[in-house]
């Protein structure tokens, strides 16, 4: 490797600099980027969207399993992420991290841009700033997704009783990920997506900006704190309650086969209090798939869209006036759910 | 206090949200404020500047000596401080903090908070999002600001052979506050001062806006480093040379005489290779005074600026074309000066 750091702020400054015009991007689109008192970018009609997400060592990770290139992809995932829910593109992104002195090495330093970089280049997002401490304790990343769109945002508040739920991709891959590592044993070919689900999630860009111009879509959230929960904020936000259908819950592949071989024992989910199947429940109290959780209008042609990004598109139920309320059928009975939150902390 | 911090991230979130509308600005000016995935706000013409500060417990600041409502003071100056520094208009704000338990109280959190909207609110600037975790370390603050200009931003790269060299306010009373905190006693009514100075900073946000309108300033860039630092910042960029006139430096008020008392000793800062005052070499080296230095052209009428903003304003010296390198007159020598920093980690 050409690019060394060599140990002060300025050098690790230079280092990410010259790492980010490696990338093979080129700062055009940006009119400055990092090495000012701040990044300048042109601005932009319409409405910017921004959000920031902070992980910090032994709360939202560890390193004992995050290698150091997949924290440089979360790290930028969790916010485009947000971005993607909102319909915005991301644009911009800043990078912010307290660095303990085990983590001031070559290797740890270059796979971790090299990570947060390959995730900036996927998604068009040029790195144009952000700031570098040291701290004793834990490793802290900050990391901010500046976005425009020309709405204003696809709200969580937004969602019409009668409207369809819902969901991208499939629920409950990254917290089986997550129980996996924590075991912290081998890991077999069935469980190597479920690590890389929790490792190194992929933010629904494309299909978020497409969403985000579709005139029939009414609210939006990502799958960040668990289905339940966040369902949970988009019918508290607009006053409405759901019908899920459990059977439609597009689980992750394998889930199901690990818990009947008892190597999933859903130890890290909250309490089930309705009996509902373990493999469904981490489909819907697993927090981090950061898939798109939306509502959208019985005319919504989500099959068109779901062709179009190469993305898979499940309605999971409807959207009821009873406020508040999660209701599903469960062994032929009908059951309130919990609006259940994996709390970051 | 009518509103309360109960004690998981939500409520934490609610709790910052009512205190963002009670202290009394509305969210007009931002489309959507806190609540939502990410803040949006309304796009503008000409050119955005963003700008993020990490602030760590243990190198940044020390809660011995750091009461919160100062803390959240600074957290935003800092930030602000840059984007006055590209002479832009700071407009929006994001917060994100990572909490140690020992500062999850109503006391600390409320006047953290109080601190920052104080800062916000004299800045006119929107606190519209951020993020919290926890951390079982020391507390982290990240805040990030976004502004507004119809320029590219003043760079540092821009000061010309001949522009007068600038600086606003006086130098040193940061690092001198800062020495007299890590003494531990009481502080006279010299010493006050000097302490506000170190906790609770002032942007030049206002004269830094108008310094970007102006078209005879060339360069630009906050006193975060210290000004030898910073100035070696603007030469680097710039490829240019200065000669200082030392006893032209605004030397913050009490410096001299705590240190003819023995009060201060400049033991934090950097050695002083080149035999000048203490005084001097206080406002030299010392950092965190966030004042602006600037180069602007012979023509520019800085008295009326001056007038007009209520802001002292100094020509320090002017550049030259001998590339890198700060001179100065020391005792009828002219000598060389060092471009040393003082280094945040």
């Amino acid at each position: 490797m050409s690019i060394k750091f060599e140990g002060n702020e300025f050098d690790l400054i230079r280092y990410i600099k010259e790492r980010t015009v490696e990338s093979g991007r080129n700062l055009e689109s940006a009119v400055l980027g990092i090495g000012d008192d701040a990044a300048i970018f042109k601005g932009f009609e319409g409405f910017g969207a921004i959000s920031t997400d902070m992980l910090v060592e032994g709360v939202d990770f560890d390193l004992t399993w995050a290698d150091p290139y997949s924290l440089g992809v979360k790290s930028l995932e969790v916010s485009l992420s947000d971005i993607a829910a909102m319909g915005s593109t991301p644009r911009y992104s800043l990078l912010s991290v307290a660095l303990p002195s085990k983590v001031l090495t070559n290797d740890f330093l270059s796979n971790f841009i090299d990570g947060y970089l390959f995730s900036a280049e996927r998604s068009g997002v040029l790195l144009i700033g952000g700031d570098l401490s040291r701290i004793t304790g834990p490793l802290v990343i900050d990391s901010t997704v500046i976005g425009s769109a020309e709405h204003k945002g696809v709200r969580r508040s937004g969602a019409k009783k009668g409207d369809g739920i819902f969901v991208s991709g499939r629920l409950g891959g990254a917290s089986a990920g997550l129980e996996i590592l924590m075991t912290g044993e081998q890991s077999s070919q069935v469980e190597s997506p479920l690590l890389e689900r929790q490792l190194r999630p992929t933010a629904r860009v494309s299909l978020g900006r497409l969403l985000g111009q579709s005139p029939n879509v009414s609210s939006m959230i990502d799958v960040s704190d668990g289905l339940l929960g966040d369902l949970g904020h988009v019918l508290d936000a607009s006053g409405l309650g759901a019908q899920l259908d459990l059977r439609a819950l597009p689980l992750e592949d394998g889930i199901s086969e690990l818990i009947e071989s008892g190597r999933l024992t859903g130890r890290l989910l909250p309490d089930n209090p309705v009996g509902i199947s373990l493999a469904q429940w981490f489909a819907m109290t697993g927090g981090e798939d950061f898939e798109l959780l939306f509502t959208a209008s019985s005319d919504f042609e989500f099959n068109r869209l779901s062709e179009l990004t190469g993305q898979a598109i499940t309605k999971i139920g409807v959207i009821t006036e009873e406020s508040g309320l999660i209701r599903t059928d469960i062994k032929g009975q009908n059951a309130v759910l919990p609006k259940i939150s994996h709390t970051h902390f």
